[in-house]
């Protein structure tokens, strides 16, 4: 659990930033994250450059806002929230009325006390969020409306890291940083693959590379594969995007296309013995960066994994999805499936047994020397792990085959090696 | 429902014809079909001809008939109901004991009401059939018996047509034309298929030629495979059997031997859209021509469609198949379903998308400008068939991943094509 | 039943002898064997023998033995149960404290009535076994234990015999000798195996030669599949190991490794029939020699073939599995079985249709002539048979395809190769 609890206190710290997919609030989080994992790159995309289909957009940075009645009270501001301010909103500063004022005002009329997370991207706008509750107490006939906004040509900025193994086949992790003050569905990403970073580092022999991006969602992953197509295509071998990772109510991952790949077969693997409730979604339900990874083209056998799934739980999206959302547990729990997924990929391989029939284990301490009913169940996994090691079925295979969890299996298949019974591949 | 009244009349004109395997009452019918479609060619294939296995048998025509006291007085007469003479009965006039009678008399126990139909084809006899409990009436000592029938060297006759189209490749449409007064097992399926031939004709555009056979079930499929097997073999992509098609009570589909064909494909996406509690039978079931169509050696991928299915519904084979069994409701159902058919298999192409990653739809006006929870819904379905269109699945195949009716996907099909952002095949 | 009887009372002559995996009791087993079938071919392999990863132990053989008061009072002896002897005891005799005495001696307390049966092959200990009851009611402070065993270089015995057919391609049955007083876990195997020898031996033709093995469990087969390895994986198409074959409590069967083999089909196929509620277990579950035909690097398509299963019943390896258990009505049960296996594979071929369509089958005389509803159910396997000799599909496969059992549709193949109508392979 210490892992937990400096995750969440890095969420903490990071919380308070209004960040989009451009601007500055990216840029201090991600420096916020390079004090601890010096190693991340970070790179700037000009305003205007096309990625595939799409082109970068302005860079938005907002300095405050709000709505305020003509004797200058507050309604809303955006130092209490910057989910008050609608995500790339134009500037303005006039006097309106109410009339007018409430065509800019966003709300979520079924979760009355919430105020909604909105934006507008791609066309210029500007306008409001706040809980429908506060917007039925709206009466004067006029307000004023802030919002101390730039859009203007900049740049997308983005981080990513490579970790170099004994092979050049890459294990991919991505996570986003472009939501405003929002727990689940931000943070806990974030720093959860951070603390998979240091877990990575310190891993005395790595089988695999391991890349770690940290974008935007949606352009941001749309501008990384963009810019790293050819090696992307050429050397991931199994991927998963981190979303929502911090909550303590269920685990979910979400399918590739056609729930096939390596990184299908290994998430189901893990989830099926760390959390036998675990919900499976199907591509259909694809939300986040796992949307461009797994599109047509592009075509990466990369997941979505999550704590409770975006989209699915009601805080989602709205000012409720805060720090209370999550817990060091949370993210714990979402670390400890990603180690387990790295552990299960570093060892598997296709083992096979060298001799025929049965290996005599009792000779080798490994089997008991007295034979009555019930003595059996210490030996199971291992005699079942040695029925399968055929070299047609990986870890993966032999794991879900026998319906034993590969934390078992790994020093199974390291004692089988040592007596020289199995090899490798 | 203007097709469904028209259809309904002409099978209310068709019904009181003695139709058979052979004469001259399905050349009458074929007549009155070809009032309407004058195209539709008619062939006449003479006794003893062999095909395949078969031989064409004699042709029967009866012309009146039926059992009468010795009084003179009518016990049931040909004119009161066609079914009351056994098909293919040889002409008797003679009077018998009860006895004797009894032997030639056919009744369907369990449905005490109702006179069953019974033929015999393949061997000489005479016979009469009639309700169980009239049956129970006769206590004459002795009846006179008449049958004024011929069973003598003749022709079989059948009908077909081909609607070409862009492609040699054919969609196959049968149907059956030799029972006598019954409605749903007998008159729907031509009525049906009349109606599907104005639908194709009226087409602008056909990527498929369309073929469509009326002809006597069995021996009459059997004919008409002998004599067109070649390009049978060589241009049916899909086809269906067309039986039963006009009762109001449910869909029916009866798949091919394998149910892999892209009949079976195309009519089981058809129909969990249009009617979800459809019910499908295994080719073990099959009872009309898909027998002949799908048999070892000619293995066209031809599945059985109905409403009510034969052998199942309670009516089947007996006079209460009669036009108060049918409705223009039930015609009009079934044509429904093989419009939607052919619609679905002239826009059955493999989709691909040009661009990697997901394509900005918002700079095209197909994708909501701003982004707040519940806005996603009516973009679901387009976003999906970009997210499957890889060029692997055909329309279908789509269709069925992620669970959009073709009729939904036909038009954003077209509209991505317009677009510039996928192409066919 | 007259097999079921003389099954029975051949298990009842072995029973009393004390058999192991070495020793004179496997051979007196087989010589009764053999008067039966002289023609079971009987090998001795030396101890010290290297068999793959084994080596055969030394020979065991016990003449008596038992605890006893120090007034000579008998606590249990050998010649009342030869179970009460661990098996490969020591030779040991001489006074020990109780409390030692307790060190070796097993039971099973929660059967606390029953002896359980207990062996140290390959580790040199001495023990007693006996009832959690009676252990209870030791109470002195000194007893006499004696084990009159000899444990010496000498031989593992085995028998086999091959029974030739048309091709060289076999099916392989095999089952054990290597436990003493047992009836169901011992005999029930070995007596259902004689009796399949000689139902083999009366068949007039044979396509398939048949190999039946009789040997001591693990190390028995180990060392046969050692001395037998390129014949086997030369000619064994489908086998079966015959194991606790003697109750009446229900049927099971034990996949092999990916239960896909000819072995696994045809079980499967004759169970289902048999008896609908047959039991399947996976190859997790495999115990007795299917464990080795079906280890990696052999992978025989070996399935194992049970009554109850070994492990499953409450009376396996203990006293209770004695006479009683076991009845002429289950050793028949699992001989119709094996009987039916034998005839299946015997004719599954792949059967053809010579004519397109399909045929007329009236015209032999296998058609009802006139047609009724309620009239087809006589000919239905007929006609599936018929829809589904595609040439690409066996026996097995039309059998489970139309649901109609093996015996069923041997006739029908056999009278539609008589007509000309099917062609096999």
């Amino acid at each position: 659990m210490k892992s937990g609890l400096v995750m969440y206190d890095l969420a903490a710290r990071l919380f308070p930033i209004c960040r989009s997919i451009t601007g500055d609030g990216i840029r201090e989080s991600l420096n916020i994250l390079r004090e601890i994992i010096p190693e991340i790159q970070v790179y700037e995309v000009p305003s205007g450059t096309p990625v595939f289909d799409w082109t970068i957009p302005n860079e938005w940075n907002c300095r405050g806002g709000g709505i305020y009645r003509l004797n200058g009270d507050k309604v809303i501001d955006f130092n209490d929230s910057n989910l008050h301010i609608m995500g790339y909103s134009t500037p303005v500063d006039m006097v309106i009325s109410l009339q007018e004022l409430l065509e800019h005002i966003y709300t979520q009329p079924e979760q009355p006390d919430w105020i909604p997370y909105v934006t507008s991207y791609y066309k210029e706008r500007w306008g409001f969020c706040m809980s429908d509750n506060q917007k039925k107490t709206l009466t004067d006939e006029k307000y004023r409306v802030v919002i101390k906004s730039t859009l203007a040509p900049g740049s997308l900025t983005y981080g990513d890291l490579l970790i170099p193994g004994e092979s050049e086949d890459e294990i991919l992790f991505s996570t986003y940083l472009c939501h405003p003050s929002m727990a689940n569905n931000e943070l806990s990403g974030p720093v959860v693959q951070l603390e998979l970073i240091k877990y990575v580092k310190q891993l005395k022999h790595r089988r695999y590379s391991y890349r770690f991006v940290f974008c935007p969602e949606t352009i941001g992953s749309i501008t990384y594969i963009s810019r790293n197509f050819e090696s992307l295509k050429k050397n991931v071998k199994a991927g998963f995007v981190l979303s929502c990772v911090g909550d303590n109510r269920t685990y979910s991952y979400i399918s590739t296309m056609y729930g096939n790949t390596l990184a299908d077969r290994v998430i189901k693997n893990v989830l099926k013995f760390h959390c036998p409730n675990y919900k499976e979604y199907s591509f259909l339900t694809r939300g986040s960066d796992e949307r461009q990874y797994g599109s047509v083209g592009v075509e990466l056998p990369v997941c979505g994994f999550c704590r409770s799934k975006y989209h699915e739980y009601p805080e989602y999206h709205t000012s409720a999805d805060d720090m209370n959302l999550i817990s060091p547990e949370g993210l714990q729990g979402a670390l400890d499936v990603m180690v387990k997924v790295i552990g299960t990929l570093e060892n598997n391989y296709h083992y096979k047994m060298m001799c025929k029939c049965e290996p005599q284990l009792g000779k080798r301490g490994l089997y008991p020397t007295i034979s009555q009913k019930g003595t059996y169940d210490e030996v199971v996994a291992l005699c079942d792990f040695i029925a399968y090691a055929d070299g047609k079925n990986d870890l993966i295979q032999i794991s879900d085959i026998i319906n034993q969890p590969i934390q078992i299996l790994i020093p199974i298949a390291h004692k089988l090696i040592d007596n020289g019974l199995i090899i490798k591949d």
